[in-house]
């Protein structure tokens, strides 16, 4: 399981856990407890939607680890990002040419769970997402991947450009998604190939479509500009997969 | 526009719209105003998002359209909903084979203004969704679709396979999304076509898969289940698009 649960003890532990996009799965707090900072978790655990139970002493006690609670025990999700070496070799140990979607900073939690659910099911051997300005592993996206994260592999990396270069020199092909490219049924899609999708809103930032071999586009017959960014991943993703299978 | 604001006065009213689940944007409130009913409205104000103002007198007054506000003004979404005759009338003004997407009960309104918003992109002529046990038109759905609902029409109905029945009558074709059926790559989708999407858990009911005339599956080579309900609608919508260009 790339899925795990870390115990998290006392006020301010907490408090920063919380206050640090990490995930909180359940908070345990000591009944009849309610000054400022139990105050201040409590409003916490409302916002992100953990849930609290109110128990008494002994339970705290015989959960804590460290023996210093403060009146309040906290479960954080914790999850384990691969390297990309290890999504390569995912690839080699089933003898299929590498398939890799990587998001230019996807935002939305629900995006980013949606595409790594497209990703396991197309038979991608991994995702790469960046450390900056971009959704992480949390409880959100590893409900809406159904269960992904536990199987496909995700890497988290410091710069997406610099990580296309060392793919490409390891004979891998880019192919980025953008509404100003080539149709994707007009490109060759086989072979060792990285799937870029971008940000929302901005879509791939130039920088990283400057480091990618082709731009391709979705067929668009409508009046609106763009697909939803898991809906988009999800057609070029499967398209790739028919490519493949020579359909 | 397909989408409409109405002006909701006084307590009762307001506080009906938020319990009958329409979708209240924004709620003026008398400033200093706090009593049992006022505190239920910015109650309701937090858990569904709409934004509360607090403003004097005379500019509620100047607001209300009854001259009653009691102290609360709100501004409710009103979305108008098509006839399935406009969805066919709009393919035939397009000179095109109808392309439907039926939704059989999908509950969460991001997929299903993902899927209107895929809909018009993908050049299908309207969306049908079931009156009951299934997401309608909200504000988190018109804000999901990216404006796709002020295009693409979107229409109840009570029965969705007497809806069927009557649509295949006119000599439309259905095909329904479900993992055990046939390669999506392998049945003849173009001509007049309905695609039918199931529910997020249960996918298409017995009742209306036994009246279409396909099953589609999208290839799996993964681990888990199935793919996000919006996601599967698009890589579907998208194989209809392939095969009426031909590519």
């Amino acid at each position: 399981m790339r899925y795990e649960e870390s115990v998290c003890e006392g006020r301010n532990p907490v408090i920063e856990a919380f206050r640090s996009g990490r995930s909180v799965d359940r908070v345990f707090i000591l009944d009849g407890c309610s000054d400022g900072p139990i105050r201040t978790i409590i409003r916490e655990a409302k916002k992100s939607g953990a849930i609290v139970n109110y128990v008494k002493k002994e339970r705290l006690d015989a959960m804590s680890e460290s023996g210093r609670h403060q009146g309040v025990i906290a479960y954080v999700a914790a999850y384990n990002y691969a390297d990309v070496q290890e999504i390569l070799d995912a690839a080699k140990a089933k003898n299929e040419p590498p398939f890799i979607i990587i998001l230019d900073g996807i935002e939305d939690p629900h995006n980013l769970g949606a595409i790594i659910r497209t990703a396991n099911l197309a038979g991608a051997h991994g995702v790469i997402i960046p450390k900056h300005n971009a959704s992480g592993l949390t409880a959100t996206v590893a409900k809406a991947s159904a269960g992904a994260v536990n199987y496909t592999p995700v890497a988290k990396v410091t710069n997406i450009s610099n990580t296309i270069k060392e793919l490409k020199d390891n004979g891998m092909w880019f192919v980025c998604a953008d509404a100003g490219g080539e149709l994707m049924y007009r490109l060759n899609l086989t072979g060792p190939i990285g799937l870029v999708i971008g940000n929302e809103g901005r879509g791939v930032s130039r920088l990283v479509s400057e480091n990618c071999d082709f731009t391709a586009s979705i067929p668009m017959n409508g009046d609106i500009d763009s697909l939803n960014a898991s809906v988009a991943a999800g057609v070029l993703a499967y398209e790739i997969v028919r490519q493949r299978l020579g359909s």
